[in-house]
């Protein structure tokens, strides 16, 4: 029996994680492009003692399927940093999570905004570090194709080492205002970092000082080796992937068990895959507001879907409910994805059935039903150590948030599962880990 | 006479214009780290119809003498676009003016996040283009030297290319959000850009449509050849410094002269120099209350300041109350910030006197004085066209500013020289101009 609670972050993913959740009638469609929209969510999130916020992004429109784009929520958006920003002017607890990808941009920038938006917040700033996955993104910085997964990661463990040394250039408490005497910061308060590395050479220091968290909160969400090392060493919380119990144990242990030669200990990080959750009063009602959804899903759309599942085979030209086809021969090994392709195929199903499968909660973990159900799944993979939280994803906003508040969270509260107030005021306060040292080495 | 009304910024460099303005008994120092403060100007600026709030910027500790930078409040603060993107949730009329480098970022990335500011707020946003002038910075950035005059000017001009270019690849009403046909977006409402030039490529289009301004407002500083060319190409608002009357007004003349050969007109490009104001009941008061100030001015912050006046001459062995050295000879021409220093050390200026000179304003347009005299500078300058508006400099926050609006404001209305009430709610309404077109050639 786990003795601490669960920790929620509340994942916004365009205005509604299904695919076609926007095209709900209520759902507040134009919430990319109009504050107000997000201002309202995140209050919400916060009345209810969520963790945190917790935003995606990419570096540019990735799906490269125009017709499917002109069709789906999440071509036009905020950028992150700013939308966070904003909302930290009117929220006060409720942590900030923005993703920010090491592939095109530059330490010193990126640890400046992130610093800054833990001062603004009172410390309540995390950055979820990724590296961009595709062509589509290489494109918009001059770059034909991505760089492969190997060189993405060197150059991310770099990045994340200047933006934690940059993020220590200034010593805690240096920052004096001493009017009398006319120091505003310390003597010797603030330091170059002189980092000279293989990708970047950066003096320092940051022309912002040391942040209420101290260094704010890192986000990681790689599942590959390389991912997980990194994640290990630097992270606090890591998101994932997972759909089974029997995943999310392997993943939860293996990760932790990493951590020991980073010299850190299990419970500074916190595990907190997505669950994409559709509930109702009975298990009738959550199906029926599932089956709704998925009837709004248009076949361009889910085609589409299923193309960025195996790469970029056009499938525009096929029938939804004739078969699943063979895709032609990888060059390596298939990935997860593709393996469930092909799995579909020797199934029978029809592209249709296929599309319809994933477009809820997109390789996360989908849980449709009572909140008895809903709180059952999620207090047995915390209890078994699959996860130390989660991310919920709102099939549609505010709807799909307002259930879990109003349904789901009282049957997690009676069971003593989340917290009744927030203990601190900063993100780390609410996570209750402690930062990994700024120059931990890379192999622990 | 002119018809039209003067443009008023709010420049908040730091918590004070005035080197030493942070120790004024009653400024908030502490500005550039509490949210607070900086929400608490901006609404006062917002209530007193100020056209926009503006903020400059560097990409990191622009001065490299540590002794200096420990005893100034300019070596921490806010990175301007996330401070500005809080400010955006709490004001509704005032622009939002930030300054972002060419230098050392991508295009992709500015555009999104001022696009993302102007959806923010609603069509209040304006970028203020510099290119980065300091070793100090570049070595933020993997270069031991700044990047020669010419170079970052070909590097902006096409960088300001691209930004425009992505903000146009949204059409105007793409988003529909038709919930019934599925369609978000109008067929075809988005473009790729497919920009290939000399420093970059990008694909495009960008991941978020079309703003409320259409393209946020450009400002631009550069008082070079090129710097001006590319100002009466692109930007809305040029910021800049003049001492004097005819400074003011063959800059103002040269530079407006430059835009037909861009095919924009002279009304289309608003020129606001920076003004430094003391404003007091009478002239005694306000000679007081600049002389308080520069009673707090710590000579190694004085003589550093000179320093950077001039590149990088160590004077800290000097005596402040010893006279200015000669300068060793420069490779090329020297600044008009070298010719000034040469100049008072033929007048037998100490160094203290000289750093007392520069300490307010830095080089911009210094009045100190009555409402009335205050007035009569802004009015003659603004007629004679030598200037369209101000962007004023409050020499200490937020007492300079309390000042100007309880004092100087009001004799400005009196003159009918203001505007009495919003007459839009984005920059550009409250500006009167036209945007530049997105692909402008760049020789008219």
């Amino acid at each position: 029996m786990r003795h601490d609670t669960l920790r929620l972050g509340a994942f916004f993913y365009a205005t509604g994680h299904h695919v076609a959740g926007w095209r709900h009638p209520s759902s507040e469609a134009d919430g990319g492009l109009v504050l107000e929209r997000y201002v309202g969510w995140a209050q919400k999130a916060e009345a209810a003692l969520f963790d945190l916020v917790f935003l995606e992004d990419g570096s540019g429109i990735r799906d490269g399927n125009l017709r499917s784009s002109e069709r789906t929520a999440r071509s036009t958006h905020f950028e992150p940093v700013t939308l966070l920003s904003a909302l930290a002017a009117v929220t006060s607890r409720i942590g900030l999570v923005a993703t920010t990808s090491t592939s095109f941009n530059e330490p010193y920038n990126v640890a400046r905004r992130f610093a800054s938006l833990d001062h603004l917040s009172g410390g309540r700033a995390g950055w979820n570090l990724v590296t961009s996955t595709t062509d589509a993104e290489a494109a918009n910085f001059g770059a034909d194709r991505i760089a492969q997964h190997g060189d993405r990661y060197e150059r991310a463990e770099e990045f994340v080492d200047v933006v934690l040394g940059l993020w220590n250039t200034w010593d805690d408490g240096a920052v004096i205002i001493d009017k009398e005497s006319g120091q505003f910061s310390k003597p010797d308060g603030f330091h170059p970092l002189n980092h000279r590395g293989t990708h970047f050479e950066v003096r320092g220091p940051l022309n912002i000082s040391r942040t209420p968290q101290g260094q704010p909160v890192l986000v990681q969400a790689g599942a590959s080796g390389p991912g997980k090392d990194l994640a290990a060493r630097t992270a606090e919380i890591v998101f994932t992937a997972n759909q089974t119990l029997d995943e999310a144990t392997e993943f939860y242990g293996d990760l932790k068990g990493r951590m020991g030669r980073f010299g850190r200990d299990r419970d500074d990080l916190k595990v907190m895959p997505g669950l994409f959750p559709v509930v109702g009063r009975s298990e009738a009602e959550a199906r029926a507001k599932f089956e709704a959804l998925q009837d709004l899903i248009d076949p361009v759309v889910g085609l589409a879907l299923l193309e960025r599942m195996v790469g970029s085979f056009d499938l525009s030209g096929y029938d939804p409910d004739g078969p699943v086809p063979e895709l032609p021969e990888a060059n390596g090994a298939k990935s997860r994805q593709q393996l469930m392709f092909d799995l579909a195929r020797r199934e029978g199903l029809t592209l249709r059935q296929l599309y319809l499968r994933i477009a809820g909660a997109r390789g996360h973990s989908q849980i449709i039903g009572t909140p008895a159900q809903i709180v059952d799944e999620m207090e047995e993979r915390f209890q078994k150590h699959g996860a130390d939280g989660f991310n919920i994803m709102p099939a549609t906003l505010p709807g799909g948030l307002d259930d879990f508040i109003e349904l789901v969270l009282p049957e997690l509260r009676r069971r003593g599962l989340v917290r009744t107030e927030y203990e601190g005021r900063t993100l780390r306060g609410h996570l209750g880990t402690r930062p990994p040292a700024a120059h931990a080495p890379r192999q622990g």
